[in-house]
């Protein structure tokens, strides 16, 4: 590594970010990944963050952690605030305040895609997404909190305000988190609140605008994962639009109905990071209207081939938003450096190569579509525990998760239950953003 | 349990209220346990969540979990902010700020004890107090951050100012502190900042007032914890009282001197729960100046044979406020009531019976005093992990926290390095609150 050589700055340490990072290892480069965060976070799991079933470090290793055999790459804690690809460099501000300018030779954006409130901003206080860790943080004792609140409510109408969840948006993390949720009051609260609340009587309810769970698997699939969720106890509303979200529930067309629940989480939509509009101004790139940036076939941006952009944060021949197509272009980018620098032809325009798509639905019970081939129940759930063990970073993580699950189905119980504020604290807070 | 069961109402699930809980299992009572949080926290084990070692689960079970088998126990989620003794009632306000008031037949106030700044509250938001989960995790944040800013200075004395971490108060909890944040730069984080910073050059500066580190101990087994943490590298300062702290560092006497370091943890001084004033207030009992409640030899209140309190809570013949007391005291207190209900005479005044006592210095080393035998080392090391692993509740943290220990002997690596804040939001409240 020496001072000549070619500078790539990599902005994003998720799937696609680290995987151009990897396959960048023998490659004449230096490079250096730069993040808001000092974890990567493994997405597909977080919903088990927020039941309580795993803590935060089996699924987000550090940056570091993750690159410290790689000799050819830097890790920097920073927040990316705007591109200038004309001087060639990124500007970044740290977490002590400062500012910098990281110059690149070859630049890649893997800044990923936030929640959407489709312009209900206002929403989020109470409407909670699941995007980060903190995210996740905040959902778990959100959920713990409701079900010691009902235990203490006064009336019957009180409590069943507390005892109701209910999550907008029945994509795979909607569908995931109320097949866990359900199984959370079902199984291991269920002894726990002796005497004090019936945590059977939990409402578990998954809304969607669309008329089905799952849009992108088939409509068996589909079909099958609605009525495993329903013998859950879970109550599927589909072609529900939510018009508007308060501290005392949520609001739905047709027919402005309400429904009167405490807890509300937001799984209904994703937009590009903000980083995107930022490089789309800097490069003169379109957008398309969820803010993700029109990139060529090869990932570059049009007459910038130096900047790369990957992942959730691009709009490339109707890739879906998974971890799979973000893996794989970070390669390919990887792939198409590395052969500009040894001045090899440029490899073929990026394909993605589409193994299927899964997600699991109940304890013992999970959906795939593996390349036509289509799986449910234990064989379902088989393959999901094996893809999501192998996808995860890090053998320490996979064992670490594996005996949480084993735990989980031979004990039913979840070890990281875990309010951090002091109840008092929470009431302020919760009166404060409602 | 019927409705004319006698009701114990408990305060506090730290060691001493769950100890009680539990020795209650087969009394002829209907027992509740009030917390405002909603898990057990093992605090001897504390800093090994500060120090990104442990997920906050495995030393904080939840209430409802340690006490699910337990038919005449209930949980109450809620801050007790104040008691009722002519009414025979406590007040509680619960997490969705709605109050309630919990009648007792008998009450055990175990409130414990919280971080106390010696009349200098304002050091606080610098000076950081490590008694909660929620401490830890703040502190855990803004040690590794510490390091990733350290690594992006632009100066030298601006990475040096971030490589110095101040510890002020060298008991127990400072001198684990102090040897664990040692070993973490040393060991965990050497290789992954390569090229950055020299992780060797870390500053670890524990400063106590009086002349000693760990006080109770015997003075052989004081000069040996000393010995042991400077050959890890920590600088320890004895006679030194600390007379003002800021976002720079730390003033202290004698000669006015400055130490700049970025990252300061208070761990001076503890005084007893503001419960205990209350608890004087509504009773007429007498504290000490570290806000203790002067109990009886039976821990009853003077004039309140019906309300008890008990661990740190509680001036009693000197005997030291760790857990080991509390839970005699309150394995005690449930004898008392249990002989009273069933009219047989008093137990003999409560007798602390002091098995030992023991801290750990450094990975190959702790000290312990067990009824005079002194042992040091890595015999010091076994007795320790084996009375730490004794005193967890619940066998799978047993089993989760040995693992993580075998894991970090083996390879060094820390899995729970999260910072929960992205780097922009780090910056923010740093400024705010420096």
């Amino acid at each position: 590594m020496t001072a000549a050589a070619h500078r790539v700055v990599i902005v994003g340490a998720g799937f696609g970010g680290l995987a151009a990072a990897r396959a960048l290892k023998d490659a004449p480069v230096e490079v250096t990944v730069v993040d808001r965060m000092n974890h990567h976070l493994f997405q597909p799991l977080l919903y088990q963050v927020a039941t309580a079933l795993l803590p935060p470090g089996d699924i987000a290793p550090a940056i570091r952690d993750v690159l410290h055999g790689q000799r050819n790459a830097k890790v920097l804690l920073g927040e990316v605030v705007g591109f200038d690809t004309t001087g060639k460099h990124v500007e970044v501000v740290l977490s002590d305040g400062a500012s910098r300018e990281l110059s690149y030779d070859t630049l890649v954006v893997a800044a990923g895609a936030t929640d959407s409130y489709f312009g209900h901003d206002e929403w989020r206080e109470v409407a909670r997404p699941m995007k980060t860790l903190a995210d996740a943080i905040d959902l778990r004792s959100r959920l713990l909190s409701a079900f010691e609140n009902a235990a203490a409510a006064e009336s019957a109408e009180e409590c069943d305000r507390w005892m109701t969840i209910a999550i907008v948006g029945a994509g795979p993390t909607g569908v995931e988190l109320a097949g866990q949720v359900a199984a959370m009051a079902r199984r291991t609260l269920r002894k726990q609140f002796r005497g004090l609340l019936d945590p059977t009587r939990v409402r578990v309810v998954l809304m969607d605008a669309v008329d089905s769970v799952l849009p992108p698997f088939s409509p068996k699939l589909r079909e099958h994962t609605k009525r495993t969720l329903e013998k859950l106890g879970v109550e599927v509303l589909l072609g529900k639009k939510v018009t508007d979200v308060d501290g005392d529930g949520v609001v739905y067309e047709p027919g402005e109905q309400r429904l009167p629940a405490r807890t509300v989480i937001w799984s209904a939509g994703v937009k590009a990071s903000p980083l995107a509009e930022e490089l789309a101004k800097a490069t003169g790139a379109e957008s398309d209207r969820k803010g993700r940036v029109l990139v060529r076939p090869d990932c570059a941006i049009p007459e910038h081939p130096e900047v790369f952009a990957i992942g959730d944060m691009i709009s490339l021949d109707e890739i879906p938003g998974v971890a799979a197509p973000a893996i794989q272009e970070g390669r390919y980018v990887a792939k198409v450096i590395s052969a500009r620098l040894a001045g090899n032809p440029a490899p073929e325009p990026f394909r993605y190569n589409d193994r299927g798509t899964m997600a699991t639905v109940s304890p013992g019970d999970a959906v795939a579509d593996v390349r036509g081939l289509k799986l449910t129940g234990l064989i379902g759930k088989l393959a999901w525990v094996a893809v999501h063990l192998a996808f995860l970073v890090g053998w320490r993580n996979r064992a670490a998760v594996l005996f949480k699950w084993a735990w989980l189905v031979t004990t039913g119980r979840r070890s990281q239950r875990i309010i951090l504020e002091p109840a008092h604290a929470q009431k302020i807070t919760r009166t404060h953003r409602s």
